[in-house]
């Protein structure tokens, strides 16, 4: 199993990236919420590709259809299902390339696990296409929480080797978040943030990709959010951050640096203003034992290269199982970090909504 | 809730420090299984605190009754459950300071979930002494695992900034694992675990502690294993590795190295060996699209510094909502890196066969 | 929550009587299958109105688009989602008696539940039209378990207080079922079945409605299927079953007569025929401890009269807090046992595929 | 997976009749809760065997050992769970019969799932006497209602022919419910219990047993509880009542009479009194749509008679696979209707705390 998720929250995923289309069922949506759907369109075009040169010039509208759960505009608290129907999709380019084994993709995966009976167009069910649906829940998700003042929002970090500058772990202000969130490419640092820029469109004039991490914070998270174990909020973010094609890495606060201090250094002491417990360091990321302390969560999120490049490579050929080399052709990211931001705020939403419906009569 | 996991093999644990006792309740082992206890006892002994003077002094026997799903010698199919009693707990200790927040603890995070009425007594429910139970567990996924041929080993990879070799990630040989797994102190390089043994001591003696990191690895695992999305092997693994206490990071292959590669640096070019097919390198930890590829998969995990250190800290009098300081006394592990080793090597053994039993009738 | 099911082989429903459509998602497929759609058909058709006199005039194509999980005449192994849209809803019917609420219908505890929000217009995410997609589903599962020589079948047993025969609960032969499933009006006793005929007939021009019981058999079904407590067989039959709008009971083997037995009457004793251990009885209903014991399985399901009829009733006017009264106009089943036998088999079908999965590799 | 169960509060049985002990884990009560253990010794007593002479002499005391969860007289919020330790097993007699399948018991149903490994004795993890963590959960369950006022009570309808009277559906107070709880033998019409329980000891006396009927009601319960479709309440309480051994049958309402009625008999219509909407009649029992309407939900449960009689029964040693006779010797209930009372309702008020804990925040 894989496509269902969530204990109060619940999704269920289907589809494939060239197939009649891809979608999501959200069940548990309170009723009567008026849902933003400029927001969703918003944040579905933050990921959707061919938005700019930096990414795969197909165009793909990702216009979803609602399907049930929204009535007289509002939700009916009953299951929401929207459908995004494929239309740009060149299948037949994929034909050629069927038995190759795409490198760093899931093609060898997929094939074993099913048999060889996946659809390996472009993917299939593991195209990063997959994340629009997520999008979509994620942006209803994260307009309830914005309602409840709780703001969500990230950066990228790095590109390759330039390095954005990190969130202050203590200070970071919802009003930056917001900022980030409708910025084309969002970097603390401009100039980073071009030299990132002209990095991926050096890698595309090479066939070549890169890869980046991008750290997200929420702030203005009540004291009290997670689970002991098993629902650690860390564990609940990191099942979804792991979802989206591509991760290899998470982190919380200080993350594997923390691992170099001394417990002195580390441990993020109490102290008391105008009547609410604060901390004057965030090394955790806002979380002790599974369960938000009311400062920033923060954490910072690994995304490998595009898997995809148009440079020569060594693989199977896994009908006739002979050593081969192929190229991959047509139009591809070179770097899929940009389009990924959009998709971990939006899986941070679900994942925060979740918890927060465990122990609050969402409205 | 919290205390639940799993599809296939199910847990619940219970417990806290300074109760009556904590165990786990396994829904789902097979029948007919003989278990080796000894093993387990291996297991345990290697979480055990007062095992050597890099622990805490405190004696915990951490014996084990199991009370159901077990006899004659094996397995009955039904629920297993094992009780490990509480008893050299200095429970009087903790009234003294009962209302100070003990730094990077859970007590403030635990008191605003529970609304105060959770047991505080040495972190209670949120003690790293839950792990015991999930090294009982794990340990008999381990070894039901091993039949397979599946070998789960791991290395302390750091303390401090100190740095012990990495797993080379193509060739990571099974008794190289089994050999780890039976030191106590497990390293690749000795001289850097015995600088590393130094580096603890000194922090003991400084009233201070210190983190690090754990490199793990599982061989000889078949390619197929996970699902695309929710539950993906990395996030099957990371939601149980973010239940151990104490952890702040997670990361796959190369992990957030592979951010600074190239595409074409970065991905895994297949070829075939003796009708295997394989990768020339391993950067993304064998697993592709969220299932295994059939190579090592390798992971790594940032560990906190313990938060229990006997120099001054500020903090809070949640009671009397006033600054203060405060002292940790009492007998405390100046680095819990080694103990966590086999905690990172069980809940990585619940998780691959949770995964495997979705697909195979396990005997 | 409510939309989703299973543990291993997953569902997510979704979808009102008079929005765009209805549907589900199907998740945890062995990859590979061919579907038999003509069965499929067959099934939605039997569940379908207006096929003949005895059930409403509404014409409903319920023809349903396979949205994932289907490439190259195959299932994938990936979620499969299947959508039928709405076309033949006269939605403006509903305006007009939008706050009355009609007796025994779901109107009124929707409201409540939804405060207000649900879409009121032919019972919405209630409406019998929901069990479509558990047909369809259901039809899935059906035709794997026939691969496997497992038989689902079921007649009307009573509609009002005609009744047909019983089945024989040891001896039930597949091909019986077999008859019964192609069956437009299913009783064993063709006479007895043109009595029930000409009561909803007769209840039909009265303007009311009848209600009636369904008896359903497995057989071929191998012991040592289900678990025991929350899993017994009987417990997931029953979740499904009473999932279905309109059924107020279930009983199992001799059911609710089995009290009125010695237990020297009642206990299925055992014998050895061919190698085989059989019961000279089935008064348990092929099920024991919750588990299988290869007798065929059997179990009856009480169906409500239709709670549409164009009788006047005494209602409430909830926007306006009144006491008044309706008529239902429009056009409806006097009956819906008929068109609930698929629906019944369909839901078994489930139930049983998913224990089967969770100890078999189903292919 | 068999012993897990719960969405809100989450419950994990385990436990053999003969081995060391049975218990629970109940994960998600609220924090801060006095429990009143007298409440459940009450509850405990009543499903206690040897407590008169209509059920088996055997003296277990049922004493229950809390391990966790429970800490300064409140619950902490975290994982509670109860040992019950097993004494006054007599497991000698069982290797005697070891291999004879005593008729409608478990025993070869649970032989084959667990491939000859189970506990055998006295029906191992499949005996009755696992609904005794079941009754000590719910009492907790039961009290938490309480204090919302939802009170639970039932009575035994009837003991194989002879019939008590049914709660009048429309009207049941309270307090009705509260005597009954408190009665050893509970019925309406006490002479009718006296016939039943002459019966009973009829039954004792010819080495045999009977069945019986249990109706229970559950009032003072708001409107909107449950869920459309697969939690509907029908479908939780189902779920649970099934768990329970012995049970064949479960209707909600007027159940499988309801079959007989027409609509216009059937309908439940609605009123208003007091600015309450209420049903003129309660054939639904007080679900519609799988939702409360406010009206007492009433159902009745069929239990069949004992299966282990002292009379010779036919029967088979799966050993030797030879067809034999048997006596099932030792002291047993000759009827486990009145043991079975505390069991339903216990179950009955798990399943609605954990629909209320869907949409309230319990304390």
């Amino acid at each position: 199993m894989s496509g269902m998720w969530g204990s109060n929250l619940k999704l269920s995923i289907f589809g494939e990236s060239h197939g009649k289309g891809i979608g999501v069922v959200i069940d548990g949506l309170p009723a009567g919420l008026e849902i933003d759907f400029d927001l969703i369109d918003r944040e579905m075009r933050r990921r959707a590709p061919g938005k700019n040169k930096l990414s795969t010039q197909r165009k793909e509208t990702d216009s979803y259809d609602v399907i049930s759960g929204y009535f007289n505009n509002r939700t009916t608290g009953t299951p929401l299902c929207a459908v995004i129907y494929n239309r740009d999709s060149e299948s037949k380019d994929y034909h050629r390339i069927k038995n190759l084994l795409r490198p760093s993709h899931a093609d060898y995966t997929g094939y074993i696990k099913y048999e060889g009976f996946n659809d390996y167009r472009g993917g299939g069910h593991f195209s990063g296409r997959l994340t629009a649906p997520l999008v979509f829940a994620g942006s209803i998700a994260k307009q309830i929480l914005e309602k409840k003042n709780i703001i969500i929002g990230s950066h990228i970090l790095s590109i390759g080797n330039i390095q954005d500058e990190c969130f202050d772990l203590v200070n970071i202000e919802a009003h930056t978040l917001e900022k980030l969130n409708i910025k084309d490419f969002p970097t603390i640092n401009a100039e980073k943030g071009k030299e990132m820029a002209e990095l991926i469109e050096k890698s595309r004039s090479e066939g070549d990709s890169v890869g980046g991490i991008i750290e997200a914070a929420i702030v203005n998270i009540q004291a009290g959010l997670g689970e002991p174990f098993f629902d650690s909020l860390e564990s609940k973010l990191s099942q979804l951050i792991f979802s989206i094609p591509g991760v290899k890495g998470i982190e919380f606060g200080k993350g594997f640096e923390i691992t170099r201090l001394k417990g002195s250094q580390a441990n993020d002491q109490y102290y008391i203003e105008n009547g609410e417990i604060k901390t004057y360091s965030n090394n955790n990321g806002g979380i002790l034992g599974g369960i938000t302390n009311g400062m920033p969560v923060v954490f910072r999120v690994a995304v490998k290269p595009t898997p995809s490049i148009g440079l020569k490579q060594k693989t199977v050929d896994i009908e006739n199982m002979i050593n081969t080399e192929m190229e991959i052709g047509g139009r591809h990211d070179p770097c899929i970090v940009p389009r990924a931001v959009p998709v971990v705020e939006a899986v941070s939403a679900l994942a925060i909504l979740d918890l927060l419906m465990e122990q609050e009569d969402i409205r």
